[in-house]
């Protein structure tokens, strides 16, 4: 069969080279004669293992001694109530910039644990553009518990590259789509989670890197799998972890250290992107809206100016082997998630595809 | 390597069939040229599967139209959590039934969240047997929100067999180690749930078999997670569910089926069990000393009666492809968990290495 490229903005693409491996050592993991998911969490090589996977992110993310790394159940909708759960105390607020789907539905979810703040930040121009108001003039509170923001926006292909100055006030970020695509100073946030399922492995697995002074404030009401404190204090194993999630992430940290890092995937992730911008605006008959510096890397969104001709484009690039092209439900369009798993040989069928599709058309 | 069977309590092995199957649609699953792990959960062959896996489990357990299946994330300590939160209102209060490590951590978990109200029903008796007060002796609560116990615990090695009957008030069960193993009238039951690393799959999934009358009365501090009628709303998508385990736990529905189901199962499991308590109470060298009638069938403890030779023990046994034997630190000694997956050879070959230990040691 063609070759597929697949552009699902999660759970997305995996690179090939570790899914070969994994598939190798399915049933009989480093000669233990058992898959490394019928393996005890407890058993000294899982461990071994689990260890190794955390130290190569650290690495990786040049992540200081004094953060924790959690590996957790429950998505990021699972950290929409553990970090309110976990970070704010009664009598105090947390700021929510609000940018898009993933922030807005953040915020929301916040709201049943304590005093949340909202602030838009999405402006909407009068030539059709979709802007940001830019980081240092975010009305933002000094006495908040916390400001979280999502710095990239999967639905909304809206990227914010400033990293805020909160002025002390710890930074909590949701970074599911953009974490190990380029290189972030960790120190400059309080806390950092990501659902797995974008660009470290198979969903069920989340991550979350915590500043170690944000610990032990837990909710007295906050489930145990939520507790930062408590996974901290077990290394993530207090109740079974997703093991075999736990060891893929593994896999990709290790592909990601192969290939050279965050800096190398961050160049190979520009040149996808500036590929696939420049042939959208090259043409008038596709079209994306989001203004140029917050235009995301990772997910990009885009419109057929004849939207009859949508159903067509599907079929036809599915045909191809480019799959998972539909745009998210509240947008409409096309999406391609290129995530650091989609190798530039993808984006470039698929701009082939578009011009010769564009062509056809007319 | 020598054919290995794998004796762990959880993540415990799968069935052979289902890990080969799984390892060669590894990366081209029906032929859409992705792995499974790498489709979104809401693409139609995608949610094809997912349906195809509930229907499986509802034929499995004959489980009837009024109640709702939740694929959840989070484990069986997630469900500690998201029993009190979905069916505790305040002002009442719930039975937890305490025969053993799994039962006592539900019960202190539960706590956080409202009006606990513990029973111990373990009798240790004077001749150094374990024994548990009878079901219909249980002091039971007529105005309880509902009555939570463990079936089968996993560490002790104790089994309940007969479903107590709480007159109307909904029986909550943790079912993680016993869930398809035999045949269960679910209509006895207001809720069942289950971690899948035992019975059903991988580590990350957790199965919720609810009675609808039970939904939409959660707190309103449920991290959106956790709550049931969410999850029902959205048929466990809500959030991206562990799309992988829960292919994975399809898989092994099937498997169970074609093995002619939990009745079959049922008998194979009985089997299993017998051979190894015939071996254990047929020999002063090994002890069990949980009382006749409440012996777990899924999980066996035992002891070495001269406690020095358990090192040697362990290390003959795993060069005999025979691991993770070793108790539960909790309670030492030697455990074999011997799920659905664990076929009678592998116990044959425990129970002969056994009487060949003893005959070395003597």
């Amino acid at each position: 069969m063609t070759e597929v490229f697949n552009f699902c903005a999660g759970p997305a693409m995996l690179p090939k080279a570790v899914m070969t491996k994994a598939q190798n050592e399915f049933i009989n993991w480093n000669d233990t004669g058992s898959s490394v998911m019928e393996l005890s969490h407890r058993s000294s090589i899982y461990m071994a293992m689990a260890a190794e996977a955390e130290a190569d992110l650290r690495d990786l993310m040049a992540i200081p001694d004094n953060y924790k790394v959690l590996f957790c159940h429950g998505g990021g909708r699972g950290q929409f109530s553990a970090v309110p759960l976990n970070l704010l105390p009664q009598g105090k607020s947390a700021d929510y910039i609000v940018n898009g789907s993933w922030s807005k539905a953040a915020a929301a979810e916040a709201k049943n644990f304590g005093d949340i703040n909202v602030i838009n930040i999405r402006e909407e121009r009068s030539d059709g553009a979709t802007s940001l108001t830019a980081v240092n003039q975010w009305p933002l509170n000094n006495d908040a518990a916390y400001v979280h923001y999502c710095p990239n926006e999967t639905v909304d292909g809206i990227e914010i590259n400033d990293i805020p100055d909160t002025h002390g006030v710890p930074l909590v970020a949701d970074m599911s789509s953009t974490i190990l695509s380029h290189e972030i100073d960790v120190t400059k946030f309080g806390l950092i989670y990501a659902g797995a399922q974008k660009n470290i492995g198979p969903s069920g697995l989340t991550l979350v890197i915590v500043h170690e002074d944000l610990l032990g404030h837990a909710q007295l009401a906050t489930p145990c799998i939520m507790n930062y404190q408590t996974s901290a204090n077990n290394d993530s194993m207090y109740n079974t972890p997703p093991t075999y999630s736990w060891y893929l992430a593994g896999l990709v940290f290790k592909w990601l250290k192969e290939l050279g890092g965050v800096k190398a995937i961050a160049k190979i992730n520009k040149e996808k992107a500036d590929l696939l911008y420049q042939t959208i605006d090259s043409s008038n008959f596709y079209t994306n809206n989001i203004e140029q510096q917050y235009r995301s890397k990772m997910n990009i969104p885009f419109w057929l100016t004849d939207e009859s001709l949508n159903e067509k484009f599907l079929i036809q690039a599915e045909q191809q082997g480019l799959t998972a092209l539909k745009g998210h439900r509240i947008v409409g369009g096309m999406r391609a998630s290129i995530y650091n798993a989609m190798p530039i040989e993808g984006v470039q069928a698929l701009v082939d595809f578009m011009k010769k599709f564009e062509k056809g058309a007319r």
